[in-house]
């Protein structure tokens, strides 16, 4: 019963807050009248209150009304009767604090399993895998647990970028951030870039958007996947 | 009492490792005929023993002998021993979690704190302010805290990264991430370029190296500071 879009950026460069995603989210959306926003990761710092502003507007256009998680005063309720879920990216460290710390992960995770249709932007993404250990955020406050939804069978590498061939940059790539991940953990990856999802459909898990996407699997050759191809074999 | 020198990293692109820094180590560690070094944050999964042997060989030129931590049986007696201490990079998550699992986080304190000569470089640069929270690793494992040595009063940012100005990539900039940290937290830090070092002797803490680096304090707009200038009063 799951309907769940996993998107890598809520922006792509140049364009408005979730403008390049709207058409799909008309689809993913359909038939909902109001959706409850998480917005606990915070991007930059904004206000639970101000970024969901920010969210609500871009839902105008579909005559959806957003209402923001942190404004319930039973927020596990809240998520019991939700039509469906948006998570809104920004710093994951702070959102999987945030969830855990109100004890909305189990929740969560019965609500999307039930079939309410949910999307997830970057950080909102990130907790759709078992565990957030491929984000690329900070670490700037101490969740008990990484372990989050597993909604789908591996983790998600949101932004996903490739290594710059002329760079001088001594830091870790992204390549070898994930094969770090790769050496104590056997999740597989999908480095999914700006620009492409996930779309999940009942048991079906399809990579979308115009471009390929990285799969890293421990102790395989990271190899690329067409937009169209299949992902729930992928674990 | 304090002999330590804190680097962004231990490789200049086209250079062997540490060889940038071999002038400062030969004084740093002058009259030490045997380091200890702190395999723990295994770059890219290398075994404690690869990159033991990778470190010996540098310091082969300045000949002083390295024994990595992780062939002692006593590991907390051969730091209350040491001549010196040279923790190498790597992945912060790995290296903290180790030093908690076998009880190293206040040994190796006491160690610098008692005037042991230590480098650090990357992730063990990191780990001498007071929390990891300002690395850009990813967390491939859960420590069962983020709180490290704290023997410099700020938090540092190793590889520092400017923004790119005409990137179209809409993941957070390292800056923006810095920001997150301080959005929740009040710990200054230090954005160390790649080339620039910190050197601590007794009370003094000065920025080295040909670059400038880059200040953020919570509340105030980041700035840079040039090689030389004191850090002892940043927090």
């Amino acid at each position: 019963m799951k309907n769940i879009l996993l998107a890598s950026t809520s922006k792509l460069h140049g364009t408005a807050y979730l403008e390049y995603l709207l058409p799909e989210l008309e689809q993913l959306f359909s038939g909902v009248s109001e959706l409850i926003f998480i917005p606990f990761a915070r991007p930059g710092g904004l206000s639970h209150s101000q970024y969901t502003k920010i969210a609500a507007k871009a839902f105008k256009a579909l005559n959806i009304k957003l209402k923001g998680l942190h404004t319930f005063n039973d927020p596990i309720q809240a998520l019991q009767e939700a039509q469906g879920v948006f998570t809104g990216g920004g710093n994951t460290f702070l959102l999987v604090t945030q969830l855990y710390k109100l004890k909305l992960m189990q929740a969560l995770r019965e609500t999307v399993l039930n079939g309410a249709p949910y999307l997830g932007s970057s950080a909102g993404s990130n907790i759709c895998g078992p565990t957030m250990q491929t984000t690329n955020d900070m670490p700037i406050i101490h969740p008990p647990s990484f372990k989050t939804l597993g909604v789908v069978p591996f983790n998600i590498n949101p932004h996903y970028q490739d290594p710059e061939s002329n760079s001088k940059h001594m830091g870790e790539t992204r390549a070898t951030r994930i094969n770090e991940f790769h050496t104590i953990n056997t999740i597989p990856v999908i480095g999914l870039r700006e620009g492409s999802w996930i779309r999940v459909k009942e048991n079906e898990i399809v990579l979308k958007g115009a471009l390929t996407a990285r799969i890293f699997k421990a102790g395989q050759n990271a190899y690329e996947i067409d937009s169209g191809a299949p992902l729930e074999d992928l674990s």
